[in-house]
C-alpha cells in the first residue's frame, strides 16, 4: 500500500513515512555546518571511489558537505586536520557507503574490504613505526581504535571500540618489555570491557527492568573492596583480578575475545556498522527527527594514551566562550587521563583560559593555541577541539564546530564579521531557529547555572526556562492562582510536578505556565499530553525525567535522590531538558545589539516582507524592534476583552432591542477609536491591518456551565433568581455546538451590522486622530470568516459607506484598503470572484487548517501528536503548513491575482512565520507579505534571507 | 460591486442576486407545462414581431413555451382555443415585450401602441357586431375587459379591469334602449369600483394598520341598510345610490373616471402594465422564487355577462378529479353570475359530474363536454376550464392545466399513458418534486377536507400535515412529551401555537413535531425561526397566519375569529398553508401502484443509480420499494444508540484500560454481527455500504450539563457522590469544543483500533452468516472522517488484516470493498493519493459543506436562511450543493479516477438526492451512484430521468 519502491531504508525500518520527518525538519539551514577554506572546487575528491581512505596532507577533499557525507563528521575533521599537517594520529576511514554495502550484503563484510582494512592498518604501522600484526615483544605495539561517525553527529548513540590489538600474550610481553604494569593492565581491562560489551554484546543483564552492566558492577565492587573512589586508583592486583572476572563474564555469556588482533579489528568494524542501525541509534534518530537512513563511516586510528604517564593527559578546547560568545580561549584538561574521563566528571579537570594558566608544558600549550587559531581560521567558526598529550607529545583527535547558546551565536556571528572572517551573508546563514528562539525566551542565567551540573535531565518538551514552587496537584495549582488573583495578588511562580499529566490537569498546567513556572513529569516523551499541551501554550516543560521519583503519599519527590517537598523551588530548562532541584535566577529575553545587527542584515537580504500580529501600541513597538515591517493582523476582540469593557460588551450582546444595543455600542466607540489611534500613531508610515470582530458572541458572555451550575445550586437550595434565570436562558440560546463553524466574524456582523458600523467608524476616526497628531496612518480593514464572495461584497459596501459618512462628517479624506481573510476552503475556491471585490487577501492559515483538514485545534492536539509521532503526518499542521493547505494557498493566489492584478496577498496565521513553511511553500508562492506573533518575526526574516542566500530566492 | 451589467430587472429591483432563486428553483421540470398538439414546428409564429395580436383560427403558434413567453399563459390559452375554433369572445393581446417597452420608455405608452389598441378594439367591434367607440343608444354596446397574464401564473397578484366602455351617458342610453336597469346599474357600479380602485388607485384608506376599501364599506353598508345578504339582491335604487357614492369616493381622492371609452381602455392597459411590477406582484415573485423580470401580456377582450339574465351563468370545469385523479368530469356552475362569484363562496354553486346533472340547457352542456374533451386531447392533460353562458350562448374564457394532488398527478399520468394520450416518458416528465413529496408525507384526507374551506391560511413553511391539541408554551410541550415517555406512554399529538418561535422553544417544537402535530405561528415568513427549524427537522408548519390572534393571558387563540383553547384540536397543512380550527383525520403516506409505475419508468430511463441511506432491514426494504438500487450508507452508530446497548457502549468508552474495554467490545460484537447479517440478507445481491463508527465519543456518553448540574445540586445540599464525581471528570475530559472537527470517525478508531476490529469482524461474519442462509451479500466497508491518505492507508491495512483473520477463522472467502468518505476538503485535495488505496469514494456532502464553507449546520440555520432570503445565497447549501462544494466534487472525481480507473464514486449526503443538485452539478459529474434518505430516492430518480429525457443525460 505504501508508495515508494523498496529501498535501503525500507528494509531496515518498518515505516518509510518516518523519512518525512527529516526532509522537513532539516531543510532549515544548518548554520553550524563546517565550511571549507575555499580551496575546494569541482573535481574528484581524494577519497572518492575508495573502499578505504588514508588521509594525507594535500589531498583534495571536495566540499564540506561531500566530505562529511562520505567520511562522516568525525572522519571529515580528521581528514581536514591531516590536510593542514596537524599532529593527527594516523588513521584510515571506510566511507559511509561501506556500511550500506555491509547491510545490502546481509550484514556480511566481503573479503575485499577485509584486505583493504588489513592494508590500511599496515600503512598505519608504517607511519607510526609500531607493530600491530606480528608483535614479537620488542619495539612499540600498535593499538587501534575503531570509531563510528555519520554525517550528522549522534553523540553516544553508536559504538566505539578502543585498545584493539591486545591479547593475553601481548599483555605479558609488554610488561616484560618494561612497560608500566598498571597502565598495561588498565588498558587490557578496558579492552576486555569494550570488546566484551560492544562487540560480543556480553555482560548486560536486566534487573528490575533496568539494564545493568556486569563489568561496571565488578568495577564498582572492586573499588569498594579496595576503598578507592576512582578506577585510576585501582592497584595492579585489583586490575589483574578484574581481568579474570571480566573474562569470566564474557565466558559465561558463551563468548570469547579473539586473540588475533586483526580478527578483533574486523569484529569491531562490524560492530560499528551494526550500531549505526542499532536500537539506540534508531530511537535517537526518530526522537531527533534525523533520517533513518544514515550509514556510518568507520575510523580506524592509532591509539594514543593520555593516561600513559604524568607527561600525558587529555583535554577539550573551545576557541570562544560558549555561553556568551566572548572571544576567549577556554579549555578543560585532565592530566594522566583518557578523553572520556574529562567529561565524565569523576575527576575535576583543570580549566585554563590563557597560556599563562596552561597546566602542562608551555611549548605544547603554545603549539595547541597555534593549532586552534589555525583551525578557527580554517573553519571560520568557533570550534570544539579534543586533544591528547601522550608522553609530552600533542595529538589532535577531533575538531567540530562548537555548541553555543543563542546569545553566543549572535555575538560570534557578528565578531567573525568584524574580524573579517566571514561576510554578513555568511553570518545570516549560520543562525538557527534554536538560536533565535533561545534569545527570545527566558533562560537560566549563565552565571547562575555556572559550572554547576543539572541534578537530572529529561526530554526537553517545550522551550524556555521556568522556576517555581513545587505543586503536585494541578487543581491546587489552579486554585492557588485563582485565589491570588481574587485577592488582587500576583500568583506565586509554580512548578507542576507529576508522574504524567491528564486532560483534567489543563487549567493547573496553564496556571503554572502563566505564573512563570512550568511543568515537570517523570514519564512521557515529546508527544505526551504534557509535552503537547505545554508546547501548544508556551509553557516551559521537561518530561520523561527518569531521575524524578514522586512520593505522592508524602507530598514529596526525589530528583536524582534530592528530596523536594511541596513549596520547595525547582528550576527547569525546557530547551535542554535540564532539571535543578533549587531556585535559579532566570534571565528575561534581551535583544542584544548583535541580535539586531544580524536580523538587520537578514531583513535587507530577505525579499518577502515580514509583518507582525499585534494588538496594542506596545506590542507594535516590540514587533518593529524584532524586524516587522508592519502589522499584518490587529485583533479588535482582544481590546473587547479588556476588564473595563467586558461588562459593556456583554450588555451589548445581551441587549434584546437594537436601541438598547446601540447605547452600549456608543460607549465602545470612543474606546475603540483611542485603541486604533494609538496603534496608527505608533506605526506611522507602516501598514496596520485591523480585523473586524472575529469570535462568536458567546466568547464574550458569562460561562454557560457556571450559570447552569449556579441555577442547579439555587434549585437545590430552593432559592430563586429570575434575573439569573433569564441570563441563563439567553446564554443557552446563544450557545453553539461548534462555535468554530458558527455565527462569528462577518456572519455576526451581518446579523448585527451596527457593530461593524461602530468598528469602521472607530478605525477611520482613529486614523484621522493619528494623522492630526502628525502620524501617517496606513489603514487596512480586514473582514474575517468570509465563506462566499457575496458576503464580502456586502461587507465591503457597508464599510465603504460608513467610511465615506465618517470622512464626510469630519470633512477629511483618507486612503484605506478593504480586504478579506481567506480562512475557509470555499473562500479559496471562489478566490477569483472574491478578488474582484477586495484590495487584499490575508490567509488565516490557522482556521484554514481547521476547516481544510477538519481538525479542531483545541480538540485534536493529542491525536495530531500521535499521527506525527507515528510518522503519518510529517508535522503538526498548526505549526507547519500541511501540503493540502499549501495547495489551497497556491490555488487562491493564482486565481486571486489573475482576477485582480493589484490584489495584495499575505498570511497572518502562525504558519506564515514558521521557517519550514516559508521554506517549503510560502517564500515563492507569490505572496506580498507574511505575518505572525512578534517573537517569530525574526525566524521568518532569517528563513527568507537564508533562502535568498542559497539561491532559492523569490523568482523575479 | 455586484456583478452583471445593469439590465431591465436591475432597474426595477435593488438586488439582482434575487434572480438566482429562480434560475435554480425553476430549472426543475415543470411537468404541468402545456404541451401543444404537435403541429408546431420551426418557423415564424403568427404573433411574432406584432405589437398587438388578434388570434385567428389557423394561425401558426410556435412551441408551447414560446407562445406562453410572448402572449402569457392566459393569452396563450385564448390563442389556442381560437385556433381550435372554439367559442371564445374576440380578443387582442399585446405581447409581453410591450410591457418591457412601457417600462424602458419610463412608464410611457407610445402613440403607435395606442393606435394598435384602437385598431384591435375596432376589429373586436367588427367581430362582435357591437359598438365601443361611437354608441348611439341603439344596437349592442361593446364592453371590454383588460386583463394581465405573464408566462407564469400569479393568481390575484396583477390587475384586471372589467366593464370598460361604460359612462354616464351610455348607462342611460342602455336603460332607455330596453336593457334591464338592475343589470346595467350593477355593471356600472362594478365598472366604477374596478376603475376607481385599480386604475385610479382611489378609495383605499389605512385604518388600524389595515387597508380598507371605501367601495366595499359602502357596499356592505348598503346591503345592511336594505337587509340583504348578497350584492345580487340589491335593488336598482340601492345600486343608483351606490353609483353616486362611488363617484363621490373617486372625487374625494381627486380623481375622475374618463368618460371617453378609449381613454378608459388606455388607462386600464397602463394599470395592468404597472401591476406586473407592483408591490403585490414583486412580493409574490420573491416569496415564490419567481424571476423578478417577468413582464405581463395584456388581453383586451369583449366582455360576456354570465349575470345578464336567467339564461346566463358562469362555471369552472375540471376534466378529471383533482384530489384522486379519477377520470370523471367535475364542474361548479352558478346561474346568473359572473365568474368571480363562482369561487367567492357567497352563493353556493351547483356541482355536476355528468350531462344528466347539468343545470342548464342540455345542448349547451353537450357542447361544453365536447369542447372539454377536445381540449384535453389537444393539451393531453387534465384541464381547468372557465366558461360563461351569456343569454344561452357558451363562451370559453380560460383554459389551463388543472392543479392536482400528488396522488392525482401519478394517477393521471398513468391513465393518460393507458389512454395512449402520452408516452411513459412524457408521464415521467410531468411529475414534480411537490407531487413526489406530497405522496410521501402525511396529508389531510381529501374526504375529510371535502369541500370545506380552511378557517385561515398562512405561509406554508414546512411540508406535511399535522393535527394535535393546542399548546401555547414550548416548554410545556416538551414537558408533556417527557412525562408521557417517562410514564411509558405515547405523548399526545400537540400543535405548538405561538406569535413566533424563539431558539429556546426548540425542544418544544421538536416534541410537537414528533408527536404528529406541528407548529403554527401568527408572524414570520419562510425564513423565520419557526420555518427554518421546522423545515430542517421535518415538522409540519404554517407560519405568518394573519388570521391567528393569540390571547395568551386567557390561554386561548382565535383562528379567523373561531376560539380555540389549550387542549382543543387544530389541524394544519404545511404544504398549502391551510389552517383548520378542528380535528381532521390525516392520511398516512401510501405508495400507490401508479406511483410505483411512474418511478419504475423513471428508474429505467435514469442512468445514474440511486441508492438509499438505511440502517435497518426494514428501512432497507422501504428503500427498495421507493426505487433504491442498494444501500449507499448504513450508519453503524445508529445501532449503538439502541436502548439495550447504550449502557454497554458507555462503559466501553469510559473504560480506563484496554482489557476492560475489550470486555464491552466483546459484548457488542454479536449484536453488530446480527445487525449486519440482517441487512445483508434483506439486500441480497445489492450493494450495502457500511460506514464504521462516525460520531465523537461523547455523543454516546451521559450529558455533560446534566452531570454538572447534578454535582452543583449535590454541592449545594452538602451531599457527596464520588462515583458521579468521577464520571463527571471523565465526561469533562472527553468533552470537545468543536465536536464536528474533533476526534471522531477514523480518528477515534485510530486511537481505539479495537473498535474498528470489532466492527470489521462483525461485518465479515454478518455477511458470511447471510451467505450461509442463501443470500448474496455485496459488502462495502467505508471509513469516515478521513483527512489525509496516510490515515486511510492505515485503516485499509487494518481492515484487510482483520477481514483476512476473520475469513481464515471461518475457513471462508468473501469479496468485499474498502473505501473512504470524502467529507473533508483536504481529502478532496489529495484525492489522487487517496484513490490509490481505495476501492471507492463516497462524498459526505453534509460534512463537506460544513467544513468547506465553515458552517456548522446546527448553529447557522438562521444565518443561512437570512442569506437565502436576502438573495446572497441561492440555496441553503445543506439542501442544494453549493457551487464551491461542487468544485471540490469535480476536482476529486477527476483526480480520483485518474489515479485509479477502477475507483467507484458515490455521494451519500443529502444533496446527493436533491433534484436541483442532481440537475446542476451531479448528474454528469462522473459519479457511479448517489444515495440519500429513502424518501428522497424517488425525487432523485425522477430528476435523473427528466434530464435524460431533456437531452441532458449522462454523456457517453
Amino acid at each position: 500500500m505504501v508508495p515508494g519502491a523498496p529501498s535501503f531504508a525500507s528494509k531496515l525500518i518498518p515505516d518509510f513515512f518516518k523519512l518525512k520527518h527529516y526532509v522537513s525538519k532539516h531543510s532549515f539551514a544548518d548554520g553550524n555546518s563546517m565550511l571549507g577554506t575555499g580551496k575546494y572546487s569541482d573535481g574528484k575528491a581524494a577519497y572518492e571511489g575508495k573502499r578505504i581512505y588514508l588521509p594525507k596532507p594535500g589531498d583534495f577533499l571536495g566540499t564540506a558537505a561531500q566530505v562529511k557525507e562520505i567520511l562522516g563528521g568525525k572522519g571529515a575533521g580528521l581528514a581536514e586536520m591531516t590536510d593542514l599537517k596537524l599532529p593527527v594520529p594516523p588513521a584510515a576511514i571506510t566511507p559511509t557507503s561501506e556500511c550500506e554495502n555491509y547491510y545490502n550484503a546481509g550484514k556480511i563484510m566481503d573479503g575485499a574490504l577485509r584486505e583493504h582494512v588489513r592494508g590500511a592498518i599496515a600503512e598505519i604501522e608504517k607511519q607510526t613505526g609500531k607493530k600491530f600484526f606480528d608483535y614479537e615483544g620488542s619495539g612499540d605495539i600498535l593499538l587501534i581504535s575503531v570509531r563510528s561517525g555519520a554525517k550528522i553527529s549522534m553523540p553516544g548513540m553508536m559504538e566505539t571500540v578502543l585498545n584493539i590489538g591486545l591479547n593475553e600474550k601481548r599483555v605479558e610481553q609488554m610488561i616484560d618489555g618494561g612497560m608500566d604494569a598498571r597502565f598495561v593492565c588498565d588498558v587490557y581491562r578496558r579492552h576486555l570491557q569494550y570488546f566484551g560489551s560492544v562487540v560480543l554484546e556480553a555482560g548486560t543483564i536486566v534487573e528490575n527492568g533496568e539494564n545493568v552492566s556486569l563489568f561496571e558492577r565488578a568495577l564498582s565492587a572492586k573499588r569498594e573492596m579496595q576503598g578507592v573512589r576512582t578506577d585510576a586508583e585501582l592497584s595492579v592486583a585489583s586490575l589483574r583480578e578484574l581481568i579474570s572476572e571480566f573474562k569470566q563474564i564474557i565466558k559465561e555469556a558463551g563468548k570469547e575475545v579473539p586473540q588475533d588482533p586483526f580478527e578483533q579489528a574486523m569484529a569491531a568494524v562490524e560492530a560499528v556498522f551494526r550500531s549505526s542501525y542499532g536500537e539506540k541509534a534508531m530511537k535517537y534518530k526518530e526522537k531527533n527527527s534525523l533520517p533513518p537512513e544514515m550509514p556510518t563511516a568507520v575510523i580506524i586510528q592509532a591509539m594514543v594514551f593520555g593516561n600513559l604517564n604524568a607527561k600525558s593527559g587529555s583535554g577539550v578546547f573551545f576557541t570562544r566562550e560558549k555561553n556568551t560568545g566572548e572571544k576567549c580561549i577556554y579549555s578543560d584538561y585532565l592530566p594522566n587521563a583518557q578523553g572520556e574521563e574529562v567529561v565524565s566528571g569523576v575527576r575535576t579537570p583543570v580549566t585554563f583560559k590563557s597560556l599563562k594558566e596552561c597546566p602542562f608544558d608551555r611549548k605544547i600549550g603554545r603549539q595547541l593555541f597555534r593549532i586552534a587559531d589555525r583551525l578557527e581560521k580554517h573553519y571560520r567558526d568557533m570550534l570544539d577541539i579534543e586533544y591528547t598529550i601522550e608522553n609530552g607529545r600533542l595529538n589532535m583527535l577531533q575538531v567540530r564546530t562548537g555548541k553555543r547558546s543563542g546569545k553566543a551565536a549572535f555575538k560570534i556571528a557578528c565578531d567573525l564579521v568584524d574580524e573579517k572572517m566571514i561576510t554578513e551573508k555568511e553570518a545570516v546563514k549560520r543562525i538557527t531557529t534554536d538560536n533565535v528562539l533561545s534569545v527570545l525566551l527566558p533562560q537560566i542565567g549563565s552565571e547562575e547555572k555556572g559550572g554547576c551540573k543539572a541534578d537530572a535531565k529529561g526530554v526537553p518538551a517545550s522551550a524556555g526556562a521556568g522556576c517555581g514552587i513545587v505543586v503536585f496537584n494541578a487543581k491546587k495549582a489552579a486554585k492557588i492562582a485563582d485565589d491570588a488573583l481574587a485577592a488582587g495578588k500576583k500568583p506565586p511562580a509554580m512548578m507542576f510536578v507529576g508522574k504524567f499529566t491528564k486532560p483534567e490537569d489543563y487549567s493547573g498546567m496553564i496556571a503554572a505556565g502563566k505564573s512563570g513556572g512550568g511543568v515537570l513529569t517523570a514519564e512521557g516523551g515529546p508527544t505526551s499530553h504534557a509535552a503537547v499541551v505545554c508546547g501548544g501554550n508556551g509553557i516551559p516543560a521537561v518530561v520523561g525525567c527518569r531521575d524524578l521519583r514522586i512520593d505522592i503519599a508524602n507530598s514529596r519527590a526525589f530528583i536524582n535522590g534530592k528530596e523536594v517537598k511541596e513549596g520547595d523551588f525547582v528550576t527547569i530548562d525546557g530547551s535542554t531538558g535540564e532539571v535543578f532541584a533549587r531556585k535559579l535566577a532566570l534571565v528575561p529575553p534581551e535583544l542584544t545589539s548583535d541580535f539586531k545587527r544580524v536580523i538587520g542584515w537578514a531583513n535587507s537580504i530577505a525579499q518577502l516582507p515580514v509583518m507582525a500580529n499585534a494588538d496594542t501600541p506596545s506590542q507594535a513597538r516590540q514587533a518593529v524592534e524584532l524586524g516587522a515591517k508592519g502589522i499584518g493582523l490587529c485583533r479588535t476582540e482582544h481590546m473587547f476583552n479588556d476588564k473595563s469593557r467586558i461588562g459593556i460588551v456583554q450588555e451589548m450582546f445581551l441587549a434584546e432591542t437594537l436601541e438598547a444595543r446601540q447605547g452600549f455600542i456608543d460607549q465602545l466607540l470612543p474606546m475603540q477609536r483611542k485603541d486604533f489611534g494609538g496603534i496608527f500613531s505608533e506605526m506611522t508610515g507602516k501598514p496596520v491591518t485591523i480585523r473586524l470582530l472575529d469570535p462568536p458572541m458567546h466568547e464574550f458572555l458569562p460561562d454557560l456551565v457556571k450559570l447552569e451550575r449556579a441555577q442547579a445550586g439555587r434549585d437545590a437550595e430552593g432559592k430563586a433568581d429570575a434575573a439569573q434565570d433569564a441570563l441563563l436562558e439567553r446564554v443557552r440560546a446563544l450557545h453553539e455546538e461548534n462555535p468554530m463553524l458558527g455565527v462569528r466574524g462577518v456572519r455576526l456582523l451581518y446579523l448585527h451590522p451596527e457593530i461593524l458600523d461602530m468598528q469602521v467608524k472607530a478605525i477611520i476616526e482613529g486614523a484621522l486622530d493619528a494623522a492630526e497628531q502628525g502620524s501617517k496612518p496606513v489603514v487596512k480593514i480586514m473582514v474575517p470568516v468570509v465563506e462566499v464572495p457575496e458576503l464580502f461584497a456586502w461587507a465591503r459596501e457597508r464599510i465603504d459607506k460608513v467610511a465615506a459618512d465618517t470622512l464626510a462628517g469630519r470633512g477629511a479624506t483618507l486612503d484605506y484598503k478593504v480586504g478579506t481573510m481567506i480562512e475557509i476552503p470555499s473562500a479559496c475556491l471562489s478566490a477569483g470572484e472574491m478578488a474582484r471585490h477586495a484590495d487584499f487577501f490575508s490567509f488565516g492559515t490557522n482556521d484554514l487548517t481547521q476547516t481544510g483538514l477538519g481538525l479542531s485545534r483545541d480538540d485534536t492536539a493529542l491525536y495530531i501528536a500521535r499521527l506525527v509521532s507515528d510518522g503519518r503526518l510529517a508535522h503538526d499542521p498548526f505549526k507547519t503548513l500541511h501540503p493540502d493547505i499549501a495547495k489551497l494557498v497556491a490555488m487562491t493566489v493564482r486565481d486571486g491575482k489573475a482576477a485582480n492584478p493589484h490584489l495584495e496577498i499575505g498570511i497572518c496565521g502562525e504558519q506564515g512565520v514558521d521557517p519550514l513553511s516559508i521554506r517549503k511553500y510560502l517564500y515563492n508562492a507569490g505572496l506580498d507579505s507574511v505575518s505572525g506573533t512578534p517573537m517569530r518575526v525574526p525566524l521568518a526574516i532569517i528563513a527568507g534571507a537564508q533562502l535568498e542566500l542559497e539561491g532559492n530566492g523569490i523568482a523575479r
